[in-house]
């Protein structure tokens, strides 16, 4: 079976292994000692000295808290949206009362730094940009080096969703000044999902002292509380998905962080040229395709939902459609966290084998 | 070992096993199969036919989505409270700016319902009660079919803390009318934490669609959209924390809810005399004594820390301290999910042996 969908991904024989292990006191030392390792491997992966927080809850829940903590109802924010999930990170903000300004480019491009600029100026009173650093649903990375210079620029702060980026795709967090970023389990980290990993900057800490937002379960003050003074969570935590978490980051600390973001690049070029080489065309601007998940158009004459049936049922791929308003126009292939260059190849083969059988 | 704190709690070894299953797409046909059937199960042990959903978050999550998906800030919510519990779920609703009147008993002793009746009479504006069935901190079980009964002469929503209670101890929520009800997977359920699952009543959905509490992460209606149109999630579930559900789901319907329930019985007694023949004195009130957790005095002269050290380090025995108030006053054994009388003995052999060690 090849799971290549952006999430969850495959887990290797020694996470699922570790997944077997009995639970342990989430109050006493063996998980203490468990939860601190797994935080400073986690600073080490963002490259930051930020405070790092696991909190138990899907990528979502991790956008959420990064809303919540830092900001207060009318607070204006500018949401950088390129796709599904850069609309949901601005649909938390709003949810919660900001006064979001949407700046939106076109699904299948990335955000354009300099409208970001324009945007900023225009409106000196926006406190905070969200912005998605890899957008799943379109195959597209931002390029949050030059988003985040020109934040720095005006002073608001940066959210990130680094939810499919993190753990595969560089993103020093600390050397662009990223205020929040939140990532999930089941995304590079070869983990199943369940936990949410967010780093906050002592910015975002400046900001969460004012931030009138309500919030309880997701409070980052009660996290960094209980993790400073006990080593714990408020919350009794996904202990076997944090089993699960530490055996991937000692194997992405073995490959090291270079190794790993090189090979995601190695493996998305292949998937690309592959596609490419079957005569299908890529969604995503090829200037900024991910390096975590490809997004292929679905030519004329093809039926996308066949096609995953025929990849899926005879040849053991799995990989997921569209989103939104792109459902039927296109497929995406996940290739981030647990995979190889042969990974790719065997789920081109299988594509090739499959698209004769999905005319029509 | 004996993992004896009130969750998480030890899992059977086919529930461990299961969590070493590889990871399917959360957006396909297996999974769907996987969530429907583990929600129809889980509605046999809540004894409903109200909806219910899985949330990926701790028990505390569940509290929090009760909350702000049937409360608008303003309303008027009388929190009843015998312990930390209680206090948490009042916290919350009074963080997401619900107008919280405090209903407290003294803790070790169980909630009046006559003096609950006289609080609703007093302020007729309440709109929701908030209550804790078994609360965990004091070992103490509320009469939850009076207070209901109570509840129901005057109208208010009834939204339950059942973290500790539902799946061990019976709460049948059709029957006493209770409007939402909130457990967590590592309790009663023999799983590994991470999930909450939720009970929503036709009334709580009816509030649903006036509250006005911000919500996104963990919107009821998202959820049951999801659920019903597709056989999903809104956002990427703990996948294997459901695998190991969905064994511990099966092993309690083999051996039928009247047997879970008497066996929690059983085993508790057994905690209960044997705490006693001890010379230890219970902390609750025995007439309403929870069947899932028990908490003890420390006797003048013990030192309660060194009492669970030596218990952990020489006898493999991890036992909970008490919280906030009672921390170094009392200690608890929790006895839910995978507990037979056997082990217990064990826990009061190791307590026997341990007790002379930890004086001073």
């Amino acid at each position: 079976m090849q799971l290549r969908v952006p999430g969850p991904t495959p887990c290797p024989e020694e996470v699922l292994n570790a997944m077997t292990r009995q639970m342990v006191n989430h109050r006493g030392k063996e998980f203490g000692e468990l939860l601190e390792r797994a935080t400073e491997q986690l600073k080490r992966v963002f490259q930051t000295k930020n405070d790092m927080l696991i909190l138990t809850g899907s990528g979502t829940g991790g956008l959420e808290a990064a809303v919540v903590n830092t900001l207060s109802p009318g607070d204006r924010v500018l949401a950088v949206s390129i796709g599904a999930f850069g609309d949901r990170f601005g649909d938390i903000a709003a949810a919660f009362g900001a006064q979001v300004t949407r700046l939106g480019f076109e699904w299948g491009t990335a955000a354009d730094p300099e409208a970001l600029r324009r945007a900023l100026k225009a409106d000196p009173s926006i406190s905070a940009v969200l912005v998605t650093h890899n957008e799943t649903s379109t195959g597209v990375t931002n390029d949050l080096a030059s988003i985040a210079a020109v934040v720095r620029e005006s002073g608001p702060l940066l959210l990130v969703d680094g939810v499919s980026s993190v753990g595969s795709i560089n993103l020093p967090v600390d050397e662009w000044g990223c205020d929040v970023v939140a990532t999930g389990s089941q995304k590079g980290w070869m983990a199943p999902p369940g936990l949410a990993m967010v780093s906050v900057s002592q910015k975002a800490w400046a900001a969460f002292d004012k931030a009138k937002m309500p919030r309880f379960y997701w409070d980052f003050g009660k996290a960094r509380r209980f993790l400073n003074e006990k080593k714990q969570n408020p919350w009794t935590p996904a202990v076997s998905v944090l089993y699960g978490l530490a055996v991937g980051l000692d194997m992405m600390e073995k490959e090291t962080l270079q190794g790993v973001f090189a090979r995601h690049a190695g493996v998305s070029q292949v998937a690309r040229d592959g596609v490419k080489s079957l005569g299908l065309s890529l969604f995503a601007d090829e200037a900024h395709a991910s390096n975590t998940v490809t997004a292929v158009k679905i030519p004329e004459g093809v039926n996308g939902k066949k096609l995953l049936q025929v990849l899926r049922e005879e040849h053991g791929v799995v990989l997921a459609g569209g989103q939104q308003k792109l459902d039927g126009k296109i497929f995406r292939i996940g290739h981030l966290g647990w995979v190889e260059e042969e990974d790719m190849r065997e789920v081109l083969r299988a594509l090739e084998a499959a698209l004769p059988r999905a005319r029509g």
